[in-house]
């Protein structure tokens, strides 16, 4: 089941960027969508857009495309982004504030509930309205509250340390922004957010463009 | 020549995690790493790293491997990570002010000269070093410091706005952490950061673990 859905792991990821151009549709008031529309907004193959939607169950119409309104619930549905998920955070620096008051993932249906820090100083003031505990009342915390996902944020070097710790409290699922690849039991979800790539491309394709790589790229 | 690098984009997207797992086996004190080694240690085919790495234009000897101090070395000048590049931050809200202090962007040779915000509260202070001006200033600022590349952290609303006022001023490459596809002249590079996606996938895992979706996935 799990390697199916690896497969559609790149349709997934797109889906995100369809339902912000479809949202704008939307406000515009049109009640139909093309997969062309879509395509061209984001430079995609109107064909792989075509693909993508598939996997949400929703099949457009000959000539007039996708009901935008039905599109938008399908997507959000098959996302799992209609319904409220607690999450708890471990590791309260810049990155680990700034998802605490990222408001996008609060639209999405991920509810912070807590923080943890190793430094006793942070815990105690709310970020962003989040409470930050110390890391020694994780666990305990973590089984109360019966939360199942949680937001990696610590340095690489607390990483591995703090994901046997989230996962022997319950946790199923983590969102695992460091740069450490993780080991946990099978049934543990690991996504792995890697800020780095992305820079990576940005910085290749400047030199691509000013002819310092020439023809090694295959 | 770019469409041929859009091309190896997933590739050079997985370089960061190779480079770490070279630099652990490097503090190890091996000489050598294989294919093989990087491949399992990060769930991949070992065909699939061979193919990844010889865009950086290094190649192993037969059962030995790649010699670890070269392959840092050839995956960092391919990714130009060994020199320094100068940018710029338009947005300093949560996500702006996370990056700014980001250490793992610096040690790539990203270098935060400047920051700009909306409000003109915000400018003055500066933030993780780096100074903030008001938003008035972007233009001239960015002409005087000769600066290309820029990060946009801006509300959705003022994407495209600020977008043009940076293409206007020099900038020829945004890392863009907005929702918003870019109007943006040709030869101006955008790479589209996307956290939801990374959401996206956790949440349809987790639904496909507890069998939520079951054969719907291709």
């Amino acid at each position: 089941m799990i390697r199916q859905k690896i497969s559609a792991a790149p349709s997934v990821r797109r889906l995100p960027s369809y339902l912000h151009v479809i949202r704008q549709v939307e406000k515009e008031g049109s009640e139909y969508i093309s997969g062309t529309v879509i395509a061209g907004e984001l430079n995609l193959e109107p064909i792989q857009v075509r693909k993508d939607m598939a996997i949400t169950g929703i099949i457009g119409k000959p000539k007039k495309g996708y009901p935008v309104k039905a599109l938008i619930t399908a997507i959000e549905h098959f996302l799992g982004w209609d319904e409220v998920q607690d999450a708890v955070l471990v590791g309260v620096g810049n990155l680990g504030s700034a998802l605490m008051g990222y408001t996008e993932l609060r639209s999405h249906g991920l509810r912070m509930v807590a923080a943890f820090d190793i430094n006793p100083e942070k815990a105690g003031s709310p970020v962003h309205g989040v409470p930050v505990y110390p890391v020694d009342s994780m666990d305990s915390a973590i089984r109360d509250l019966g939360v199942k996902l949680a937001l990696l944020t610590v340095p690489n070097t607390e990483a591995q340390k703090s994901a046997d710790i989230l996962v022997g409290a319950g946790i199923t699922a983590i969102w695992n922004f460091t740069k450490v690849k993780l080991k946990v039991p099978d049934e543990v979800i690991v996504e792995k957010e890697d800020i780095s790539s992305g820079y990576a491309i940005l910085r290749v394709m400047q030199r691509v463009k000013k002819n310092d790589i020439k023809n090694e790229l295959p």
